[in-house]
């Protein structure tokens, strides 16, 4: 039995490998996360390819458009808009400053192209709901690029704790933080709250929120946050931030995001039977730990690292591939959008504010 | 190097044997904690007795006086208020309900007695203060019982996080829970608020609040906290709780407590060049892991498991042995009240409260 659990822990439990093409994908915005991670992975993705890139930058499209030998087509953003070169992607990857989501994702629904959007979904609640909302009239597949839910770790925690391995879940710890100021332009949007909608809470608070979503199936009923800055670099815009959530009378969350510190990743579930901890998950390539205690005894579990963005290209791919819904789609990105929303505006005010939200 | 390392993990930095004949305590309060924790660990230690057990119950003295040759006396309350006996004890436990530990401590400073005081200090600030007055003026000893602070799990993490092992310290993650139901009568002292002073946050979430300072040398300056109950057993208390606590603009800290969740005990540190977790420390005789994560290394270290009921009352016998001063002492305990008073403040009004002290 613990052979098999180990044999099945990594494998693809969302994978159906068809006749079908790769999903030729345009990638709209050549920013550092498109370049350094998105592409890389899809070049060792198995259902997916590079075929078309968007940008304004002329320069950086020729020099992709050498190294990618799969690209058919470069666009500026207009000519993506207008729908110039439909033919040469199936489906849109977008990853520009969130701000502007909302009219590359809604050209995309309005052209029928399936979209893996960049998780925040939207600087905003209303931009967030314009992008559900352009994407069901459509009746084209929008997926929020949460690719930690596509991670077998992570998975395998939602398996355990929903099989009853920690009985019921009764609280919740996460921690996500980076140094943000060793991979980002002091004049990079994601300081600036016009094009960003935040940079701390918005940008990282989401992984430990929307992985417990994931986990437990449970939305948020009120929040409490408290947000800081050292200014410099980071002048009004939040820093670092502490939050806590709550799921019910009997389900509480509490977690700190930093952009100012040692790369560091956590969630810890405890329930009335044990406790399960994972490390490691919300970065792309990390090596990954699960830790489950239970009846006095812990197990860990450390899997061989599997790149989350390839995994979450073909897990897009696959499922449009055969014509089958998405996980995470636009719908979760926008409850944690609600519950974002609600944490900064108590970060604002210094008040309980409850999450609310009719999705 | 690290074979020294290892060596010197678990040795009492805080020894000093001495000629001086065993410190001989008057234990207070004969409760379970009292029979099943504090007099075994004494029976055990090296600098410590039990000479005299204060309590209403005739029966349980007289079964204790029977089982503990070292017993000298029998007290009731009114008795040991009223300062008989004192010859038979050189110092004082204390583990009652928390409300009447005011009467008791004061007294005890008045008969010139060293106490050692169970957390929390006092059932609210006001007591905690008169406590903390009347020692000084005294110039009797008083230490508050964070065992946390004398073993060496919790000390080892002070010295590296104190040490620079971890760069600043920018967030802190703290929980803990055990299944109160599983070891309390539902009309225990602890579910009734008016000799309790509360039943969840200020009976365990002292536990990471005060490790956290410890470890850091800080006091918060400000609080958010949400509380609740299922009703039942926790009707009109505080079963579950989350909270967040600002050190500073770049020291955040993010906690769940409950008492209906199975045993867990875990408190994290992340700061800027490395994360160091703690696991177990909040239990008296668990083991206890110290996991140090820094340039990409991790190191995780598993002392032998010592008793810190034991450790406690030696570190408290051995420095009024020596005539030196003890930490954590009665400030330390009526910091966490400030603390505990604005945690449960924000849980009623929703809103972010100030602590406000003046220590």
């Amino acid at each position: 039995m613990l052979d098999d659990y180990f044999d099945s822990f990594a494998v693809r439990d969302w994978e159906e490998p068809t006749d079908a093409e790769p999903i030729r994908f345009a990638m709209v915005g050549l920013g550092w996360w498109t370049r350094e991670q998105a592409i890389p992975a899809v070049e060792d993705a198995d259902y997916a390819v590079t075929s078309a890139l968007v940008t304004s930058s002329p320069e950086k499209a020729a020099d992709l458009a050498d190294e990618v030998d799969t690209v058919e087509a470069t666009l500026t953003y207009e000519e993506f808009l207008n729908g110039e070169a439909t033919d040469a992607y199936d489906a849109v990857y977008i990853c520009t400053p969130n701000a502007v989501h909302r009219e590359q994702a809604v050209a995309a629904a309005e052209h029928g192209k399936p979209v893996l959007c960049e998780k925040p979904l939207a600087a905003d609640v209303e931009d967030a709901e314009a992008i559900v909302d352009a994407f069901e009239e459509a009746d084209v597949p929008l997926m929020t690029a949460y690719r930690v839910q596509t991670g077998s770790t992570a998975r395998r925690a939602r398996d355990l704790v929903r099989g009853g391995a920690i009985g019921d879940v009764v609280a919740v710890n996460g921690h996500m933080s980076d140094t943000m100021v060793e991979f980002t332009d002091p004049d990079s949007w994601r300081l600036n709250p016009d094009l960003s909608g935040g940079t701390t809470i918005n940008d990282i608070g989401v992984y430990p929120l929307n992985t417990m979503r994931f986990v437990l199936d449970t939305d948020p009923r009120a929040v409490q946050a408290t947000a800081t800055s050292t200014g410099g670099f980071f002048e009004g815009v939040d820093e670092h931030a502490a939050f806590h959530v709550e799921f019910s009378d009997s389900l509480l969350a509490a977690c700190t995001v930093s952009h100012s510190a040692t790369g560091a990743s956590s969630l810890r579930f405890v329930g009335t039977e044990g406790e399960l901890t994972l490390e490691g998950v919300f970065f792309p390539d990390t090596d990954t730990v699960l830790r489950l205690t239970r009846d006095g005894v812990t197990g860990e579990f450390r899997p061989e690292t599997a790149n989350q963005m390839r995994e979450e290209f073909d897990y897009f791919a696959n499922h449009l591939q055969r014509g089958e819904p998405v996980e995470p789609d636009g719908e979760d990105g926008l409850v944690d959008m609600h519950v974002v929303e609600a944490l900064y505006v108590s970060a604002e005010t210094g008040e309980r504010v409850a999450v609310e939200m009719d999705i």
